[in-house]
């Protein structure tokens, strides 16, 4: 579902992942950060779509609430996690949404 | 493919979009309009995934070459017709890269 973002400005974290062939744990953690990004102050919303590669567009109010889920210890051991086992290759890039506009029919 | 972008600040745009059912077209002007964004100025890469939604996201070197691109004739004439066509819903996220950090195995 595209995220229903208030006015920018705000900020958008770009995940860009390769993944392993490696399955185990990964449904049920990426469905237990997704649930506690939820809880996080300053969350705005989450886009995901999967392809050749997978995108997740988390969106939050400033750049503090980024840091804030970044170091959420649940949150880091998830990450370790997905770096010995379902990621091959990641790219995060950290964007401030300057303007958006929507089409809808 | 994750993009090869250089050392921030550059811009990504970030489209999200839900499909109709209607394909007549779109795979056509899909790929022209990708090889025509390789060869704008200012252009730095794309990333695409598609599950519940579609994500395209393409990355620039600054505004005025998303404004460019944006005014392009053919991409005009694409952007009608998505909407005429191929798209219920999209939004489009104009936003500024300030930091990023890969992982690789």
């Amino acid at each position: 579902m595209i995220s229903n973002t208030p006015t920018p400005p705000y900020y958008a974290v770009i995940f860009s992942s390769v993944r392993t062939a490696d399955n185990e744990g990964y449904a049920e953690t990426d469905a237990l950060m997704n649930e506690l990004a939820l809880q996080q102050d300053g969350f705005l919303g989450m886009e995901y779509a999967s392809s050749e590669i997978g995108i997740t567009i988390s969106y939050w109010s400033d750049v503090e609430a980024i840091k804030r889920w970044k170091d959420n210890l649940d949150h880091q051991k998830a990450q370790r996690e997905g770096q010995k086992r379902w990621y091959s290759q990641y790219k995060v890039r950290i964007a401030k949404v300057e303007r958006d506009y929507d089409f809808l029919k």
